[in-house]
């Protein structure tokens, strides 16, 4: 890339190091950069930086945060006697756009996956378990509808369930507005085996 | 989006202010960047604005770089009786990497555009008619083959020929490795009245 001046390719190169940033996009995004007014990309620059540095875990339900303890945990409106796990703090963040759930979370931060190395005491897992010594409920299993996702539901589920905590597992189905021609066998096979009565 | 601390929310909101960049892709972006060791992150940031701070325009040929004058208007071996005219640096790159053009630039920073309101005066025409007081023997016009750039072409054309010094336009036609199937009219038109002898 020596057509481009040295401080120019470190940007490109930088930026298409980042996920799903080619290097037709990075490039795109650079000179986006070298064109945006100097305090613009100051902001652009201090947010990046800021925060990460600033960025640690919830000390209750392990979410990104940049304080002790998350919003969520320290709200007390919400449930706190119900926990929904999930694996990372984009699905909660998911989760949290519906506005529809009162309770609170736990993040694991993955997902158990043989393939990939990734065992139990490689996600938060304890640290969920320590929470259930308290006044739980109900633990409400969200991980993802994938194999490492179904994997970790199972391996959770059967360790909350000597406690008598009850445990439950969201819904698989049709997506709501989905065109059943267009969906899976899996999916329209949990979609029947979930069938509720009308 | 209160449901993200606010380092976080901000983050994002810098990341999906970027172009192609939507809500999603920035969320993504932005936790990648949270869970990157800070060396990395440092790096990243200090990138995106040290490379704007730095980059100003080469005297000669207008294109972005960290020095006065570009690499390539340094290049002793480069051919500085040709002169390729481009719409911005990214097209420079594009040339700079088929290795077959020997060659310097000039950057417009842009092309003429009525729609947008953007005359011959805002683009970087009166500082190429300035080059051309030395010694110059021709002029490739190797504008976008959009509305604007044949625009700014045709004016380029009609400013130059006045100067006795040649003027030429890259050719239109068929992209290879193209099906002609799919490619509109436009193009295979001009790629029969750009036909060549064999």
């Amino acid at each position: 890339m020596d057509y481009y001046s040295s401080q120019i390719s470190k940007l490109i190169e930088e930026l298409s190091s980042l996920p799903g940033i080619g290097s037709k996009s990075a490039q795109r995004l650079a000179f986006h950069i070298l064109n945006m007014p100097v305090e613009q990309v100051e902001e652009l620059s201090s947010a990046i930086i800021e925060s990460r540095k600033k960025v640690k875990y919830c000390r209750t339900c392990f979410t990104l945060t940049d304080e002790e303890r998350c919003p969520i945990c320290r709200n007390e409106n919400r449930d706190h006697k119900t926990i929904m796990v999930v694996e990372d703090t984009r699905d909660l963040a998911a989760y949290e756009k519906t506005n529809k759930y009162e309770g609170v979370y736990h993040v694991l931060h993955g997902a158990i996956s043989p393939m990939l190395g990734i065992g139990p005491g490689d996600i938060r897992l304890k640290e969920l378990m320590q929470r259930l010594q308290e006044d739980v409920e109900e633990v409400i299993i969200a991980t993802n509808s994938s194999l490492e996702g179904e994997t970790t539901a199972m391996y959770i589920s059967k360790l909350i369930k000597p406690t008598g905590i009850k445990v439950s597992r969201i819904a698989s189905g049709v997506p709501v507005g989905g065109d059943l021609e267009y969906i899976d066998e899996m999916t329209l096979y949990r979609a029947l085996e979930g069938r509720t009565e009308l």
